[in-house]
């Protein structure tokens, strides 16, 4: 069986993301580990890390097994050296190439998922290059409409809305969103994850769900009114449900994934938990893409010291929906 | 050592209330419990939950010990017998006079707390009574000005902002509301959980706590110079900080209790990890009350099945605080 072939990123080249891809790539992982970035770069993240990493031009060949310490490279030129902690807004352009290139990779068939290292926003827009984040970047070179789901092994939680001033939530909770993110979270749980029928809690915009119309109208004119329309479609819909007992054991029974109205509603709960597994995916592209749930760190890197526990939990997420997907592939042509 | 005297309110008649409070009476809790209840609403309580509980009417005196299945009685009549699961608005009146009593023999020294099982808010409502909850009738009976936090062993959360719809939020997030809320919390962090430097966490208003201003701007025109100015004052305050990231363990060391902006920014987090163990307290109050964080489970009442552990929660950190107040009464005196 060859191993997948899973597409990673480095990120912003002075964070922490070259030594977290170093550090993965010295765990057993079961999967054919290409880095998307420039070569030497990886080579002083290894020696920052101290370990010692066999670095492999990648000839885009399957692999049956990989020895860990080893990793294969899609060679993407730097345009100058880091110096880690000091993002350099010259090598913008160079961390849009590799992001590029793992999604065209990945849409070409070179790559079965891309996990990704965590990028400097800020740096890219200090570039004069207008961009939002990785989420939007996927989202608009494969032309598709996405929804961002944080998981961890626990807990599965999408939102309507992600950042925004929370002034600019309710207004932004409309019935097109809503119908909008749920198709999607819907399509994806049965595409990506196999769950034939799944199960969506989705949680009130006000405390309490509104309580009748008590604490607010959001819930009886818009949110009750999307999932009664969508369950006539043969949704599986509970709510919407309070949000501060919607998390307690009884109620995680019921559900496969939650979809919050806004951010600071449930990743709260999921991070408070898991903060280490929690892993950001990107729901509707037509690739698997997985993250990391952290930033750059910059005052680490360079140091060596950056724990790779969630790049190696968004590794194996990525690898357990392509294999999912493999069988499913399997069934089908059976 | 005389038993400190703990005053139950068995809240609405037609709820779960008076069976929590039987349930309650059956453990072997060191208090001297004094239900201020309907004595018959009791003993058809017990039966409902076939439990044999000894009724004995207060008289006001210390005991040094209680026998579980004991349960003393300050006998405040029902207006009409109760309908498990429908409530009267007829005995609203009387639901009010338990609080009253109970507020009042705090302040006058017969009772050193007061415990409180679920009311039903509608039901006073629908007898024409202006009422709001609990909090605000014992804040009004007492001239405080009070501030609800909700505790369970691992965690303690204070609100600025707590049963109003979510668009209402920001604008009550004043500068005046998070001075009186951070002075309250601060206060009863040293008074009643004896904390000489309390520290305390300052969530954002925005996700990210705004970002610098890239997602909101509450955070720098009111949280940032508020908390700088009590700063000023002495208090050890953090942030304002991240919500997703300001309960993972590393965090939590770093506090005494959170203040949340609103409802459902930090209730998830509580309630998922500690349904049963968290309580609810009112700050600012001349006494102490805890209260069940839960409401009168109509459905269940009557069938003798409701889950007394959030009142027994409940009624262990007003025992708890009572021997604190205690203790540091006695050092005082010596």
């Amino acid at each position: 069986m060859p191993l997948p072939r899973l597409a990673l990123t480095a990120g912003e080249p002075a964070g922490i993301g070259p030594e977290l891809l170093i550090r993965l790539a010295a765990t057993p992982l079961a999967a054919g580990l290409v880095a998307i970035a420039d070569r030497a770069l990886l080579q002083r993240a290894a020696s920052r890390c101290g370990l010692a990493v066999e670095l492999v031009d990648d000839d885009g060949s399957t692999q049956v097994a990989r020895r860990p310490g080893t990793l294969r490279v899609r060679h993407i030129p730097l345009a100058i050296d880091e110096v880690p902690g000091r993002p350099d807004p010259r090598n913008a352009r160079h961390v849009l190439d590799t992001l590029a290139e793992a999604a065209d990779g990945c849409m070409a068939g070179r790559y079965e998922a891309v996990v990704t290292a965590p990028l400097q926003k800020s740096s890219i827009n200090d570039a004069g290059i207008r961009f939002s984040g990785h989420t939007e970047f996927f989202a608009e070179r494969a032309h598709a409409d996405v929804v961002m789901m944080l998981a961890s092994p626990e807990l599965r939680v999408a939102l309507v809305t992600t950042h925004l001033p929370l002034a600019a939530v309710p207004a932004a909770v409309t019935p097109a969103a809503l119908t909008r993110t749920l198709r999607i979270v819907h399509a994806e749980l049965q595409r990506k994850f196999g769950i034939a029928e799944p199960r969506i809690a989705v949680l009130g915009l006000n405390p309490h769900a509104g309580e009748g119309g008590h604490l607010g109208h959001e819930e009886i004119d818009t949110l009750i009114p999307v999932l009664d329309a969508l369950r006539g479609e043969g949704m599986h819909l509970l709510g919407p449900l309070p949000a501060d007992t919607a998390f307690v054991p009884a109620q995680r029974a019921r559900y496969d994934a939650v979809l919050a109205m806004y951010h600071d509603q449930a990743l709260p709960v999921l991070k408070s938990e898991a903060f280490d597994r929690t892993v950001n995916l990107t729901l509707g592209l037509p690739f698997i893409r997985t993250s990391v749930d952290h930033g750059t760190a910059l005052d680490l890197a360079g140091t060596g010291s950056a724990d790779p526990a969630s790049l190696i939990a968004a590794a194996n997420m990525a690898l357990a929906l392509v294999r999912r997907r493999n069988e499913q592939a399997g069934e089908r042509n059976e």
